[in-house]
């Protein structure tokens, strides 16, 4: 048996997963920022033809993986695993999608950690000899979001200037064993860090300290030079996020400030769409991987990339209980080599 | 790269993890039942000091992992990787014993499935060499499931006769790549298969053609003979779901008849507990297991089991949007030898 881990928690892959195909399905309000060009489905409605905002949500994961195996000359009955999860009460969308899909499902929830939990764990089927094709993905919706972790949407409320958005959006991709296209080199499993934040309408603050973990440990075990990187995306700590995660970096004494984004700052055109602190949610980073980042991999204009999807473990019941919000960030360093 | 799977779905592990240490704790009612004598811990309440069940509950899956990392005369932070989860929204109890536990965590969601499904990925995380020490484990608690799924407890509503008793308790285990203890051999990753029952409480009925997918898939792709196993344990399809998982299996040509048990029927006296339909909740295959059958294991009274723990993926959300219930059940098979 090889062993995988390098220094405490990095795990360097030897059978490199390919990342085959990759596909996005986002909302009419996603579809009018600044990513609007490289999304594959743009809807017309939040509802997607469906009765309700879950089903709705179903749907667009449902798609993203039809779209992913249409798009890799495959058959769903190819594909040994499927990885995902969302935001909703007991993963309704997500649960409901596999079953359409009808392949072995490995349900997850991470909150909005789900893009990079679903990819690292596909990349250990792949690389493990487990599976020659999975899918791994995520989604969010903001109707479905706001309803269950905020007000109804009837009720018009106001948020403060800390909160964000949640992205209506679903991202999937399909790992093989070969193929053509980046391939997934190093995963970094997050622990799950709580600073003390309660204030649910500020969960950058609350994740920033979770991603700073993660980041921190790839660059300690593997001694990398965070400028060898054309992107370290975070997803989503928003505005303020983004400013605490390089404060707390710049303490820990690494420098990722000229190769750092996050995705919640991509997605939106913060001046202009009244999104607060930018983009949040399952389908924030999926989506803006799936679409923008993946793009540029394929084009080789980025050959080294770091995502770190950021998860706030919330609940409405822990916030009624007066909890404080644990949050957790896992990493996937994908490159063309 | 070795391929490690067999026929559609099976997949036979190379270097097999060993189950090191299970630990239980369970709450007042499981503590009366049958397995009474198998139990590390029976609470004499169910808040067990906390303030709240979800907190009673998320200290349950804190004490299972300490106790696991206590009897492999381990520390907390020799261990790589946990996997856990629990039925409540967003995982707020295996989310919050993440973090004091710091251990890098993966979060699941596949309801009473979970046990089976974090003991697949922990093993493939020892089997690939990704990890040394991995934890996995569940949680159910029936008050923090009844107000969320049920009613408010103090309503004091009665439950028609197919339901079933959702049980407090939890369960881990402490997988390593070596060390003294049963081994798990193969895993069977569940599809999710929905026969069209909305009867959320009838879920033995939703969950039992999941299981037989799972069970005949096994079956089909090893040749194995039922027979060659001490027990083939579901949990939890209760009594109504046993008979129609048999009846399933029978019209398959697979009789797993003389070796058969469902964990829900194990836990409970259903003569004497008034829980009708038997256990369920995902504390109910994840104790059971980790008591009762893991020392059977180490006793060598048993050689070879299979666990298949059945996971009801509805959600109060999915219900009153009239859906059926869609299930999943994850097979593994663990062996002395």
């Amino acid at each position: 048996m090889i062993k995988k881990r390098i220094g405490q928690r990095t795990i360097k892959l030897n059978n490199l997963p390919t990342i085959i195909a990759a596909s996005s399905v986002v909302g009419p309000k996603e579809g009018e920022g600044p990513l609007k060009d490289k999304f594959d489905l743009i809807l017309t409605d939040d509802l997607y033809g469906e009765k309700t905002w879950e089903l709705a949500e179903s749907k667009m994961v449902k798609t993203v993986m039809e779209m992913n195996v249409k798009k890799a000359h495959k058959k769903l009955s190819d594909i040994n695993l499927l990885y995902g999860g969302d935001l909703i009460n007991q993963i309704f969308p997500s649960s409901f999608a596999a079953r359409d899909l009808a392949i072995p499902f490995f349900g997850l929830y991470g909150a909005c950690s789900t893009m990079s939990e679903s990819l690292c764990l596909g990349s250990m089927a792949i690389d493990g000899g487990y599976a020659d094709y999975v899918l791994t993905g995520a989604s969010s919706h903001y109707c479905t979001a706001e309803r269950q972790f905020r007000f109804p949407l009837e009720l018009g409320n106001q948020k403060p200037m800390t909160a964000q958005w949640t992205v209506t959006g679903a991202g999937g991709l399909l790992l093989a064993k070969e193929g053509n296209g980046p391939k997934v080199k190093y995963i970094v499993p997050g622990k799950v860090i709580d600073k003390g934040i309660d204030d649910a309408n500020n969960m950058g603050a609350a994740m920033a300290p979770a991603a700073a973990d993660t980041i921190y440990s790839y660059f300690n075990d593997t001694k990398d030079d965070p400028n060898s990187f054309d992107l370290i995306a975070t997803g989503d700590l928003g505005k303020i996020g983004k400013q605490i995660l390089l404060d707390i970096l710049k303490e820990m004494k690494v420098n990722i400030s000229k190769v750092y984004t996050d995705c919640g700052l991509e997605i939106f055109d913060l001046e202009n769409q009244d999104v607060h602190c930018g983009g949040s949610g399952c389908g924030c980073s999926a989506t803006v991987f799936c679409a923008y980042i993946y793009e540029k991999l394929m084009k080789k204009e980025f050959n080294k990339v770091m995502l770190v999807s950021t998860g706030a473990l919330l609940s409405p019941t822990s916030s009624l209980q007066n909890q404080t919000i644990p949050s957790v960030a896992h990493a996937v360093v994908i490159v063309n080599e």
